[in-house]
């Protein structure tokens, strides 16, 4: 078999390989059904302890209550940035509020605004991405529909400490890029949700978990798909689930509570993994000149620059030799970024440590 | 390994033994990323060589011009129904032509009601949804913004032996259960579209053949989710695709180039397949009563009932006992169903076939 790399990848990412084992065990058939994963019912009873054991870990992992739901939806988050002003605005709370902390928050706000309403609570434009803002820098509606954030700004590597304070207005977080990255206090959120394809699983299904309190809001009026409330009413089963993606959610939530031993632990590896990363930047003497400021840098992933083009194109083609892959910046900002979610082995993180130290010995001055 | 079963499900539906065993080959790890095909952008050169050999796959197939954009979206049939009247309805012809010939007809006509205005064109209801119209039946609107029609019926059993005639209406057309059964004339649809999970993949995609020509209805003002257009400006990569979904169709569609050898033949092999079990029916003397009228029968979901509870549940579970699963019919109509998509291999339906007589000639009197 091909030697599997080290992949910094921001998403699609790294998987735990125990999971890709056992899907590689499992694949051809399963013992119940006799058939594939890839082959049986949405509707099976194999099926549907799948997609309750994959909801049961994330109630478990982010102990969440019966007064939310948790849901299983497609179309990523791109489709979610419509769907929530569609669902959560209403005719008595027309507008929203939007936080905008990078590129992905600036995106759920241009959905928003062809929707309905929409309110900028706050930019980080001019200081170019690089922090969250304070609380007493927030420009609140307090008659909002809800108070949206992007709560790790994937391309920036910018995220928020803790949660941003709202008031009575319903917190919705987009945590696409640190989805169970640690432990939260989820009663704070009216909604918060992720694509899988970073930090859960494989692209094609994203978690939306919403107080209950919140669906009343959807209208009879939504087209099916784009409704909340019947996703809630019919389990996440109004039509065909992406059942493969929601099996490898599984997995991967099976190996957070049983490999990993829940999310206060893995909040602490995360943190480990990160500083790794961040201490190399701080000691480096600006050659790697990262790019959010320290007490919002995200522990998922480190955006970072070097002095020029040419040693960036070094670095990233050393990186590969040394199969450490996809440490590219996101095509629209360039530079590099390491992404380094829960199934990143220290082991990786330690040797672009190691390959960092070395780059910059060799490089610098 | 447990032995597998043949699978008669309706969708997610059998997938070709070798795709299942290349999937497993491949899973832990793709020479060139060194990572799981689970693991790699969208944006990777690994993955755009995928996208674009499933794609090449699928103009070969069915002989599709440049003046059709191939997209990958997801959500399902059940998002497409509300997308469809958002994007090809317009201000000069606000209102949509629906053919019901059955369940999913009537769910596309539910959606499209909440969209804008929809008219019906033809419905089976009276009948039992037992054929399809002749093109005299047809109600047709000729300022129509397109004639929607579901070309089969995955319920009922029922399939449009060739596209009904709407004049210069763009015919849309819902293939789900039956995409790539056989070749068509594609040049006489506006649109034609199926989610994945019964002909062509695993559940998590949908593949949308649209002309270009329809593209320029799209409005800005939709959720960039939502539009058509930006799907096909993005060549489907607007946002993060089903990678894995997308990978899977590929092998599917390299088996039926390549194993199979076109669609002429895979067409030859499913009229010799369903006519295994329609004769059954045919001269079960009434014992096993078929749904639909022999001119307009699935070549895909045999639909038929026995004679009573009690036999339907012997058959079913005796068919069990045999290796012959998911033979019971839809939920919402009871019954049996054998759907036996371009996968299900000729020995499974010589089994069923071989099943059904035996237990006909022990339960008919």
């Amino acid at each position: 078999m091909t030697q599997r790399a080290y992949n910094f990848a921001a998403g699609p990412a790294v998987l735990p390989e125990s999971v890709l084992a056992q899907i590689q065990r499992e694949i051809m058939v399963l013992p119940g059904p006799k058939a594939s994963i890839l082959e049986i019912s949405h509707r099976s009873p194999t099926f549907k302890e799948i997609i309750e054991a994959a909801e049961a870990n994330i109630r478990k992992l982010l102990k969440i209550s019966d007064d939310y739901a948790v849901l299983f939806l497609q179309g990523g988050g791109r489709l979610l940035f419509s769907m929530i002003p569609m669902n959560l605005a209403t005719k008595e709370k027309p507008s929203a509020d939007y936080i905008v902390t990078g590129t992905w928050g600036k995106a759920a706000l241009k959905e928003a605004k062809k929707e309905g309403l929409a309110r900028v609570a706050w930019d980080g434009a001019d200081s170019k991405y690089t922090h969250t803002p304070a609380d007493s820098d927030l420009d609140l509606d307090p008659n909002a529909a809800y108070l949206h954030y992007t709560c790790n700004e994937t391309i920036e590597g910018v995220q928020f400490p803790s949660e941003p304070q709202g008031g009575e207005v319903p917190l919705v977080c987009d945590a696409s890029s640190d989805f169970m990255h640690k432990p939260i206090p989820i009663d704070r959120y009216g909604m918060i949700y992720a694509c899988a394809q970073k930090n859960l699983g494989p692209a094609g299904v994203s978690i939306v978990v919403i107080h209950k309190d919140l669906l009343a809001r959807s209208s009879d009026d939504l087209g099916a798909y784009l409704n909340f409330k019947l996703h809630a009413d019919e389990n996440s089963l109004m039509n065909t689930a992406p059942t493969f993606a929601i099996y490898v959610v599984r997995l991967v939530t099976d190996w957070l509570v049983n490999d990993i031993g829940g999310l206060d632990k893995m909040y602490a590896i995360n943190k480990a993994k990160a500083k790794m990363l961040y201490d190399v930047i701080d000691a480096s003497g600006g050659f790697y000149d990262g790019h959010a400021k320290p007490e919002c840098r995200s522990l998922m992933n480190v955006s970072f620059r070097l002095p020029s083009e040419e040693l960036t194109k070094e670095f990233l083609q050393q990186g590969e030799a040394q199969d450490l892959t996809a440490l590219a910046g996101h095509r629209s900002v360039g530079g590099c970024r390491a992404s380094i979610y829960n199934a990143m082995p220290v082991a990786g993180v330690e040797a672009l440590r190691d390959f960092m130290i070395a780059f910059r010995d060799k490089h610098a001055g």
